[in-house]
C-alpha cells in the first residue's frame, strides 16, 4: 500500500518565513483558532451537544448561537450564517435572488467564483467597466443597468460588486453603488472577501442588502470558511426554510434552510472562526496601520528602477499588484535560472509567497507584517535590484 | 470586549470517554489528519505551490492530484471531487441533471440534505416506501417509478438513494435499485455517506452513476468535507466547466467548473482526507470485524429485558437504533432527573454520545471500539439495568 502521507510535508511557511503571499496574509490561523481546530478537528465535533431545533447556528454548547448573533453585529446586520468559503455565500444569495436567463450585474475585475454562482443559477453577467483610475463607480453602475434594461428590456435581478477586488486590490464604491441600487429598487450584495476581518465593515451604512466574506481570505480561519449576511428584509428569502414534504412519509424538515443545505460549516472551521474573532474585532481597529505599512514599503519597492505599481495609489489595500517587467525581468532574461532568479533571491532572505518564476507583473501581501518585517522586506527587494546592478535611488 | 474564546470549552470527548455518538464515530480523525490539520490550518495553505492550469485538484504539491486520481479508483469511479459535505455532493448532482419540476426518487428515509438538495433545484421528492424489513428494494423503486410516471406524464430525472440510511442504519438494496435506474434509463445516485470510507464500496460493481461520501462522517476528517464520484459519461455534465464569457472584458475562466463553484475544499479539511487515506484503505478491510462486534454488543443489550432493537437484524452496520422505553424508561418516569439519569450513569461508567435525556427510541454507533471497549459498553449498560432492578437474562 502506497503510504501517501509520507508525499505530505509538514508546512511551516508561515513559521519560518515571511509570507507575501496575495491571498494567504489574512487567513493566517491565530494562536487561538490553531488551538481550536486542534481540541474540534474530529468531523462532527460540534454536534456533541445539539439539540432542538436541530440547527447549527442555533447550538449553545459550544456558545455557536452567540457567535450568529455577535457576527451579524460585527458587520452591521440583522442576520449571519457561516458557509463554506465565500463563493457558497454567492451562490446562496444569487441561487436565491434570480431566475434563468436573468442578468446580474458584476464588476470588471469580478471574481471567477461570482461568474460561477451566476451561471450556476442559470444567470448571465453583465460587467461594468472600469473608470480611468480601475475602480468600479456608482455612475458606472448605473449606465450599466440602463444598458442591460434597454438591451433586455428588464432590470438585472441583482448587483454583485467586490468591496475590494482579486486582481489590484483596488477599493471600489460600493457606498456609491449600494445608492444607485436602491435607486433602481436593485438589491446589492457587496462582496467584502477582502474587508471583512480585516476592517471595520457596516453592511446598514454601506447600505447593502447583502454582505458576503471569506475566513480563510480574511478572518484568520481555516479553509473553507466564510459568511454571509443579510437584513432582515431579505432573510426570509435567502435563508428560506425547506417547504418539501415527502410523498409517503409526510416528513418535513421544517427548521432547515434549503440555501444552506441545512447545517453549513460544522466543526473545527467554525470554532475557529469563533476563536479567532475576538482578535479579529480588535485587528479591524488598525487597519489604518496596515495601510501605512503597505505605502512605506511600496514607496521603497517604487526607489528601485524600473518598479511600478499597477494598483491604484496611494494603496488602501495591503493586497497590491507590481509590474517588475522594468526591473528584475530584464535580469531574467538571461539569467539561467530565468524567473526563478528572484525567488531564488527571496527565498535565501525567507521570503516566500510571490508567484514562483514570475518577474512581470504579479501580485503580494503585506498584511500581519510587524514594522520590522515591512522594513526587512522592502530592504531586501533593494538588495536584489543592487546585487544585480539595478539602479535603486 | 467580551473574549467569547473564554467560552469555548477544550473537546476531549475522543480522548476520555467512549463515544459512542450515532454521527461521530467514523469521523474521528486518525493521528495522521490530526498532525496534517496542525500543519495545514492556516486559510488558503493547500495554495502555496498552485500553478497553471490553477485548479485545486491538478495541484502536485502537496500531491493533491495523485490523491484524486487514488480517490476515484477507491471507490471504483472514473473521476471524483472532494466537496464542503455530502451535502454539496447532492446539491451539484441534482443541479445538473434535473430542471424545475422534475421528480426525484428518494428513499422513505432519506436524509434531510437530499430534501433540500432538490428543492434548492425546484424538483419535487418521490419517496419508495419501505419493504416490511424497513428497506428499500429495486422493486419498490421500480413500483414508484411507474407510479410517478402515470401521474406526472414523464419519468423521474434521478434516483437518489442511501446505501445505509441515517435513521436505522439498514442497507438499501443499491445493486437491485442500480438494476432497475438502467432498465428505465434513469441516472442513480449511491448515497454512500455512511459506507464510503469505511467499507469497501465500488460504484461500477454497484452500477451507480454517482457515489457521495462524507469526510466528517465516514472518512476520519474534519467538517465539512465530502467526496462526489462519477463516471466518465457523466463527468462532462456534472463536472462541466464554465462557459460564461464577461461582455466587457471577455473573460472566460475555462478551467474551473461550475457545480464546484471552481476549487473546492482547500485547506486543511482536504490534507486531512489525504492524510487519513492510507489508514481508511485498510480499516475497510475490516469492516466485518465491526459488525461482529456491534451484533456482539447488540445480543448483549437485548440481554435486558424490556430492551428492542429497531434497525434490521442481524445488523449489517454499525449505527444502529434502539428502543428502551421497556427498560430504562421506566425508571426515567419516575427518576427525579427523569431521562437523564441514563446519562448520568452512561458518563460515571465514560460514556457519552447518547442522546442526551432520551430514554425512548434513541441511536448508537460502536464503530472503531476495540474488542474490550465493546465488551465494557456492554456491561455498563447491564450493569445499570441491575442497578434499577431491571432483569438481565
Amino acid at each position: 500500500m502506497k503510504q501517501m502521507i509520507e508525499d505530505i510535508e509538514v508546512r511551516a511557511r508561515e513559521e519560518i518565513f515571511i509570507n507575501i503571499h496575495p491571498i494567504q496574509a489574512a487567513g493566517r490561523l491565530t494562536p487561538e483558532a490553531m488551538k481550536a481546530v486542534i481540541a474540534y478537528g474530529d468531523g462532527y465535533s460540534t454536534c456533541d451537544w445539539c439539540g432542538k431545533p436541530f440547527r447549527l447556528d442555533k447550538i449553545q454548547r459550544p456558545p455557536i448561537i452567540d457567535f450568529h448573533r455577535e457576527l451579524a453585529r460585527f458587520v452591521g446586520m440583522d442576520q449571519a450564517r457561516v458557509v463554506p468559503g465565500a463563493r457558497r455565500g454567492f451562490q446562496a444569495v444569487v441561487s436565491s435572488v434570480i431566475e434563468k436567463g436573468d442578468s446580474v450585474i458584476v464588476s470588471a475585475l469580478a471574481h471567477y467564483s461570482e461568474f460561477l454562482a451566476v451561471e450556476d443559477a442559470g444567470g448571465i453577467v453583465r460587467e461594468v467597466p472600469l473608470n480611468e483610475k480601475k475602480v468600479v463607480t456608482g455612475e458606472n453602475t448605473a449606465h450599466k443597468i440602463e444598458e442591460v434594461e434597454k438591451e433586455t428590456g428588464k432590470l438585472p435581478k441583482l448587483i454583485l460588486i467586490d468591496h475590494f477586488d482579486y486582481m489590484l486590490g483596488n477599493e471600489h464604491d460600493i457606498h456609491g453603488i449600494a445608492k444607485v441600487a436602491k435607486e433602481y429598487g436593485i438589491p446589492f450584495l457587496a462582496n467584502c472577501a477582502y474587508s471583512i476581518g480585516v476592517m471595520p465593515i457596516n453592511g446598514k451604512e454601506i447600505g447593502a442588502d447583502f454582505l458576503v466574506g471569506s475566513g480563510h481570505k480574511s478572518f484568520a480561519s481555516p479553509a473553507p470558511s466564510g459568511i454571509v449576511a443579510t437584513t432582515d428584509e431579505w432573510a426570509d428569502k435567502v435563508f428560506r426554510t425547506t417547504q418539501m414534504v415527502g410523498d409517503v412519509t409526510r416528513r418535513k424538515f421544517g427548521i432547515k434552510e434549503v440555501e444552506m443545505m441545512g447545517c453549513t460549516l460544522m466543526g473545527a472551521n467554525l470554532i475557529a472562526m469563533m476563536a479567532s474573532f475576538p482578535r479579529i474585532r480588535e485587528r479591524v481597529k488598525h487597519w489604518d496601520d496596515e495601510v501605512k505599512k503597505i505605502n512605506y514599503f511600496i514607496n521603497e519597492f517604487n526607489k528601485i528602477e524600473g518598479n511600478k505599481v499597477l494598483s491604484e495609489m496611494p494603496r488602501k489595500h495591503t493586497l497590491t499588484k507590481v509590474d517588475t517587467t522594468g526591473s528584475f525581468d530584464k535580469i531574467a532574461r538571461t539569467h539561467k535560472r530565468r524567473g526563478f532568479f528572484l525567488s531564488d533571491e527571496l527565498k535565501k532572505r525567507r521570503i516566500v509567497g510571490e508567484f514562483v518564476g514570475a518577474t512581470k507583473q504579479w501580485k503580494l501581501n503585506t498584511y500581519g507584517l510587524t514594522g520590522d518585517q515591512i522594513k526587512y522586506l522592502a530592504q531586501a527587494f533593494q538588495d536584489i535590484a543592487y546585487k544585480y546592478g539595478i539602479n535603486v535611488s
